[in-house]
């Protein structure tokens, strides 16, 4: 029997917008699977396999419904190990770089709002001649100007984290059920603003701080005893 | 003989805070490797190995010098595949998840400013009735005055795409070799804005825009033949 796939529609229901059923769709085609779907306007929802789900997609894979595009991927590469995988390893090497370069386009900007100028005054001489001139042409002002401190950017800090902080509220590690180097990306970046700021401005019951602990007690907790800077 | 591990720092050559060395020295410690770190300040990096790189970290692992931090895990997890690994297939959902949190919280606020009053002129009447209270609640206005349509916003798509971006760029797809259930997350998220505006504002020689044509020709064109609203 044909998978059903609840799929959201318009006025003109051959219109189908959804992002989250696009997912869905192409997810079953990358399977092989067959599936018909039922065009769905918004307030046709509720009535979907007995209101089983608040949003589409819904698919009912002969009586299991399933719903949330991500847990019908999930899904499907347990019912179907045979066809095409939807995660696999080498997927595992390019999220990470996806992860690195949203650290630097994402997080970093921000840690350097908060840490500029005191990464300077940690340098040796000959690193500040050096450091000075080159940042201050790449950010288009003075190292004092553009340092505006933890305070005024704490929230842009923890707000950014939200993609991680969500993936943690599902996985104990960015990698998953065990650190991996998606870890080390994010917590590198934090240690550096760490070394120098001497601590992390997020509040104490978010989940990417016990994250930030968990990561310091590993491997001996070899960052634990990382030097931090004294205020200069 | 132990690997070395070319580390920036500060004045204090204990004071260690270079996000890319964190990175690496979890990776090391993470392969249960030995290695010894060489303190070095940012105008000593030039005479590094006879100048190998620009960037710290640089390792010498038994005569191959290696730089860059994600280089370096990727060479680790290839030289030491018997020590724990630093890339694998659980770490691919977390990955996944964390896409799909970053789409959700970077993507989706900016594609609905392009085209949330478009979504809800395409909708029948009873949906419209649903939609327009329940989406201007959540936004704290109306729906013409939040979609500030598709110039106005270009630039904000395509600055918020830039992880994907470059991770296209050493990659074919944002699942590595072959697409994964990453690229169906962010395909779904432009198929979205694409099936109700039109098009996508993106620049012509973008690689993303490159990508999202690749995903277009999946499964004999699937989502090719997709219905595109017509203006209201």
């Amino acid at each position: 029997m044909a998978i059903i796939l609840y799929d959201l529609c318009g006025r003109d229901p051959e219109l189908r917008f959804s992002p989250y059923c696009w997912r869905a769709k192409m997810a079953l085609a990358h399977k092989n699977l067959a599936y018909t779907t039922v065009a769905t306007p918004f307030t046709g929802i509720a009535s979907v396999e007995d209101g089983a789900s608040k949003t589409v997609p819904v698919i009912n894979d002969e009586g299991r419904i399933i719903h949330d595009s991500f847990d019908i991927a999930v899904h499907l590469d347990e019912a179907y190990p045979d066809e095409p995988t939807l995660f696999d390893e080498e997927a595992a090497v390019a999220a990470a770089r996806f992860l690195e370069a949203w650290a630097i386009v994402t997080l970093h900007p921000i840690i350097m709002r908060i840490i500029v100028k005191d990464i300077h005054d940690v340098l040796g001489p000959v690193d500040q001649a050096y450091f000075r001139p080159s940042r201050e042409a790449r950010l288009g002002r003075s190292l004092e100007e553009h340092q505006t401190g933890a305070d005024a950017n704490a929230e842009a800090l923890r707000a950014a984290l939200e993609p991680a902080r969500r993936t943690l509220a599902r996985h104990e590690w960015l990698g998953g059920r065990a650190p991996r180097f998606a870890d080390y990306i994010v917590f590198g970046s934090l240690m550096w603003l760490v070394t120098i700021h001497g601590g992390l401005p997020l509040l104490p019951d978010d989940g990417v701080r016990s994250w930030f602990e968990r990561c310091l007690d590993l491997h001996d907790g070899l960052a634990r005893s990382a030097r931090i800077a004294k205020a200069a």
